[in-house]
């Protein structure tokens, strides 16, 4: 067959060796004789996997001792609830910096919990760019102040973060979680579904700091308090073993490559590709997001008309480039360059852009 | 290698079938060059995989046009508290029937979210029975009536459900769903998490009729609510779509068998050799259960002292036996013979089990 390029925005690629691997000890894992689907939870065997996760996770992403690595089930769309659940008590504010429709939801869903307020937005710009903290309204009774470090749909993404001093900031990393070095000391909690960077979905991340543990959560669901997996080493129920042991071996494939630096590195380079097929096409292609706003992994853009984006995007899916449509709120095209995605798929689609626009393959 | 036997309580043992394909296509899905996890959850390859493993499920159980078959995420526990935050409204009472530790737990979800009430309870039995209906002690303001149909840890389960005209009768049937026939118009709301008789841990289905989709929810979070999952055909957010494919395999697999009624007649028979171990043993194996109660899918029992018990397990350990020490709740000795567990696991066990009580394999 001919190649397949996966630019979904998620779930999305998984690197090949991962998938190999899991392949070929898909029904007898570490020697047991069984599936890793079908170890106990609570066997030595899968407890391994799920401790490895959590230490690799640690050790790749420079997370300080004072924080707990959790994995959670609901995906990031829990958190957006589980988070005003926990911290948005009476006489205090969800204040949310709004950067996209991620964002939106988040707000929307703590709106139904408690009050809130928008610390900042871009929607005036239709999300092509990221606030800068001049413009930040804070409150004094703030709760916590919540950011989506990357903007799936628009294709923006926070280049530094704000320290932000009078209360906890969290963040949604998504789409963007272990892409880069960052800062975890800027952060209370970090939440992320896994299936862009982490693996496949039906397990979310969660790096939570111990003080935040300490929350009032009487009133809150037992399953829905971080306090509970944090205290059980996220194991208080059935977790998603096999997501869990995916995510394992994507980190431990993370690692492999060279660690989250050199990650960084080839994502840089595998956006550059397309960014720079953007900005040499004359105006052909015209990104979505401000150029110091431009996401590393998700790649927004357009053609001069609607017509243009179906034509390239039909022509596309005959070459084999899956997932470039844009998402369906926005439309247009947008290619997802997570972490697993290789370098030779962003060349590919750098040389379609341009055969393209050159009229080459348009036929 | 030796056999291994896998009477795990779950995550538990998969049919051997569906581990194998699933193994032969986990790097090329139905000819796409990928694997099934690194999908869209929009694309048409996975939603005919989403929508088979629902119209299947309706197929095999019997489940009757007015009802909706849901997939999501946080298992079973998410469901104690999912159930009274959508029903359970001021002035209205949850009334729970205790059977074992998690129609416990399952009470104790409700107690945070609002009233509740114990219809009856077998807890003064050490929960080896399951009430009569003429115990039930019911109230006219009941939201329902929540029971657990199978229970894990104790091994028994319901061998005929009660039927319930006064308000919503709710069943967990993490342990036994698909096991064999149930009359679904029993029940409102029927829930289990997968990881028993469906598939790996990570999902949880739920199956309810239409009319409980009328109920209030203006004030539950979004993704909490049964009629947001409804309305979208469990694709309001990114479901995990690896388990769901997997609970597609399972259920085509008990298709393949020849449907429940097989399956059901599979397990009587699974079950029939254990207990008859049990019975023939002139009380050296003591059932937990009362006969009428007991279980086809958790078999629990004691041998005279801990130290036989122990003796047991090791030597059970040794054998290939894997999951047959009870839950670290109760001690003991747990077989959960669940659908994938293959008719000659419970033949070698029945064998084992004669053979060390007679002094045989002691050692
Ligand atoms: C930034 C961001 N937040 C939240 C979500 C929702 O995640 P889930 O579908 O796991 O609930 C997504 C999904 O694409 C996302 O990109
Ligand atoms: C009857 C029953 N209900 C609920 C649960 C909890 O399910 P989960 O771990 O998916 O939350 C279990 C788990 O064994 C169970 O057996
Ligand atoms: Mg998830
Ligand atoms: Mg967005
Ligand atoms: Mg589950
Ligand atoms: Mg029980």
């Amino acid at each position: 067959m001919t190649a397949v390029y996966n630019f979904n925005a998620g779930p999305s690629a998984l690197p090949k060796e991962v998938l190999q691997r899991a392949q070929a000890e898909l029904t007898n894992f570490n020697g047991t004789g069984m599936s890793v689907m079908e170890l106990s939870h609570r066997s030595k065997d899968y407890e391994a996997v799920h401790q490895n996760a959590i230490d690799l996770l640690k050790e790749l992403y420079n997370i300080p001792d004072q924080y707990k690595v959790l994995f959670l089930q609901g995906g990031a769309s829990l958190q957006f609830s589980m988070i005003p659940l926990q911290f948005l008590k009476e006489g205090t504010i969800g204040n949310y910096i709004l950067t996209g429709s991620w964002s939106e939801k988040a707000l929307k869903e703590a709106k139904i919990i408690g009050n809130t307020a928008i610390a900042a937005s871009t929607k005036d710009q239709n999300y092509q760019s990221i606030p800068t903290a001049n413009d930040f309204q804070f409150n004094k009774n703030d709760a916590y102040v919540h950011l989506t470090s990357n903007n799936t749909i628009f294709g923006t993404q926070w280049q530094d973060f704000p320290t932000i001093d009078h209360a906890p900031l969290i963040a949604d990393m998504s789409s963007d979680i272990l892409s880069r070095a960052v800062d975890i000391e800027k952060f209370g909690l970090i939440y992320a579904g896994a299936q862009k960077n982490l693996g496949p979905s039906g397990v979310t991340v969660a790096i939570i700091r111990d003080d935040l543990l300490e929350a009032n959560v009487d009133q809150v669901p037992t399953v829905l308090r971080y306090k509970t997996h944090a205290d059980s080493n996220s194991l208080y129920h059935t977790p998603p073993t096999f997501a869990i042991y995916m995510l394992n071996q994507v980190l431990t494939w993370v690692k492999e490559q060279g660690g989250v630096s050199e990650i960084e590195k080839r994502n840089k380079e595998k956006a550059k590709l397309i960014y720079d097929a953007i900005d040499e096409s004359n105006g052909f292609y015209r990104g979505h997001a401000e150029k110091d706003a431009r996401s590393l992994m998700n790649i927004t853009f357009n053609l001069p008309t609607e017509d243009d984006n179906k034509k390239f995007l039909a022509k596309a899916k005959e070459l084999g480039f899956v997932g470039l449509n844009g998402h369906r709120s926005v439309g247009g095209c947008r290619a997802s360059t997570y972490n697993a995605v290789p370098l030779e798929a962003c060349v590919a689609l750098r040389e379609y852009m341009d055969s393209y626009r050159t009229g080459h393959v348009r036929g």
